[in-house]
């Protein structure tokens, strides 16, 4: 056993069918008024956005709908989000929908605390935050139970996480919400899943709490994958099934933080336009393939995946990239010289290692 | 999958070698004065209590020490040790020992939030308490991450939980407190542990995330058996693990609550001066037996028994008992009357299966 164990993690989860109306009780405990933080489009699809403002309007709870959040959304996006609970005097935030808006609601109730601050503040270290509610609607970023907003910054060009950690108070799990989203989003997300599964086991910082969450994942996303594959339609148990190895996913890295695969994934996206889950996908079959055997044995095994070649073809095929080489090899010197980035993997990373790593990802 | 997934830990833990002295400044972060509450001895003899005391003093913070803590701690040591809180003006409260001196430590942490209002209080629904730390010295209650705290009510002659869920802020778990531990202490308490991680799994509650906890809890207390059983000495590893078993059925129990073992237990325990974790021991073969087929082998497996009878056996050679066979029918009729009791349990309990269960006790 490691000598030094770590667990944390304060957020309370509730999944089930109809979870939102079932807690609505729960959320009026949090103030007379919610800032509603979403995007514009599959909240309103998917039904949650409707749930969330149903629930409130049921305990007689006031609320301000911000749905303007991008994907990988950027510091100015939390600004505006922050003005408009400011003008409806909003005492918590409500994050509606996949990983962005999550993200953005916790940032945006760091800033409704900080009324006087500009944006910098996200950045100035821990802050308090007004209390924060998650409702996903994606089986991907696990955001619902992590403290992390990874924001956009146009001024830097990529992605940086900002500084306080916000745990959500209350995660509010409803499978429900993925049976309408398109196979795409549900099969990119479910990459980030498994991918976040994989970066906790294979982790400088894990431990027998981190590789609890991390297994319980992984076998969860396991017993997805004829839903993922194609081979079995989605229906409300597989949904729930892909919701719970998704959170458990987002339980894991909060234990452990994200790992080069990670790291070398956000100028992809930033830069690169390629989504977030096929863009830490691309990393993992080597990320993985270079670990110790033991516990990379243990990750295939519990995966479902004979070797990581196998690994790597599933993920290549479910969620093709082509990276720009250029941006991947900026992206690799960049993150080569981060020695904080290079101390999450438990195995030393020099220039021979990292071109193995970049070496599985199709350019163009 | 259940329909229904539930999971709330927010007890921050840290489990280490020296794991006080390194978190000294959690510790005053909570405030300027701490109410030390523990037992008369053992916290002295395997070095907790000096390190607590130095840990504060290294911060400049504050101590008043109540250390008059019996077994199986009464409503009026609580009391106690709230007026002695008071005296020294605790900002904070620290449960040092065994399952005692925590659940002590709970209680007084919600009377000195309400420091006019009489011990009835303890029984009068949810109330806010002071920040509780939990060092725990035995490997048994899982007490440093649950929000329970079993009170004595020489009133009634039982056992009873107060109703407000104070989970720790923080538990600093050192597995060297246990290296002083006399082997009977040791493997009482670790019987106590197996019997939360059973209950857990067989518990009209249990669900993903519990099974989770309570199987990575019955592989954790699988790997101490040598330990246990006197074929391996006591190391600081196995002390770790000992400790990091006795906190996943803590975090286990946290989820689901106990089952029929455990309500079966308090009176052998308060009126027959059994040990806690023996009491609870006795009735768990029987209580495995008459569960489902599928999670009562997934439990033996994960614990290394072969059936129910090995289970039995073991826990009878190391954790004996003789109850009062008096006592005994007294209590099965008051457990048989108290439906909210019997719903904890998977599988319906008439008197015929209450005859069954404590059917293997040994009496006098």
């Amino acid at each position: 056993m490691h000598d030094t164990l770590r667990f944390y993690m304060p957020t309370r989860v509730c999944q089930e069918p109809d979870c939102v109306a079932r807690h609505a009780d729960a959320l009026a405990a949090l103030g007379p008024h919610a800032l509603i933080v979403t995007g514009r489009r599959s909240s309103r699809m998917n039904g949650s956005l409707d749930d969330v403002t149903a629930a409130l309007e049921s305990q007689g709870v006031d609320y301000t709908i911000f749905d303007a959040v991008e994907e990988d959304p950027s510091v100015e996006t939390v600004m505006a989000a922050r003005d408009a609970g400011l003008a409806g005097g909003a005492a918590f935030v409500i994050g509606v929908g996949g990983g962005s808006p999550m993200d953005a609601a916790k940032a945006a109730a760091v800033m409704l605390a900080a009324p006087d601050k500009g944006w910098t503040h996200l950045y100035d270290g821990p802050a308090p935050a007004l209390p924060v509610v998650a409702v996903p609607t994606t089986c991907g970023t696990g955001s619902e139970v992590t403290g992390i907003a990874v924001l956009t910054r146009h001024d830097l060009g990529t992605k940086v996480s900002m500084t306080p950690r916000v745990f959500p108070r209350l995660a509010l799990v409803d499978g429900r919400y993925l049976l309408h989203a398109p196979q795409r989003i549900l099969v990119n997300t479910a990459v980030d899943t498994l991918s976040h599964l994989i970066e906790t086991v294979i982790n400088a910082r894990a431990d027998a709490y981190s590789d609890m969450t991390a297994f319980a994942g992984l076998t969860a996303w396991r017993a997805c994958r004829d839903v993922l594959e194609g081979r079995a339609a989605l229906d409300a148990a597989s949904a729930g099934q892909l919701m719970h190895a998704a959170t458990l996913g987002g339980m894991s890295i909060a234990q452990t933080g994200t790992s080069l695969p990670h790291a070398l994934s956000y100028l992809l996206t930033c830069r690169g336009g390629i989504p977030h889950g096929a863009a830490v996908g691309a990393f993992q079959a080597r990320f993985l393939a270079l670990a110790d055997p033991v516990r990379r044995e243990a990750v295939l095994h519990a995966a479902g995946f004979p070797d990581t070649a196998s690994l790597g073809d599933w993920i290549a095929v479910h969620a093709p990239v082509k990276a720009d080489a250029a941006l991947l090899r900026q992206s690799a010197e960049a993150v080569l010289a981060n020695t904080a980035k290079l101390r999450t993997c438990p195995y030393p990373v020099d220039a021979a290692i990292m071109e193995t790593l970049i070496g599985g990802v199709p350019t163009v």
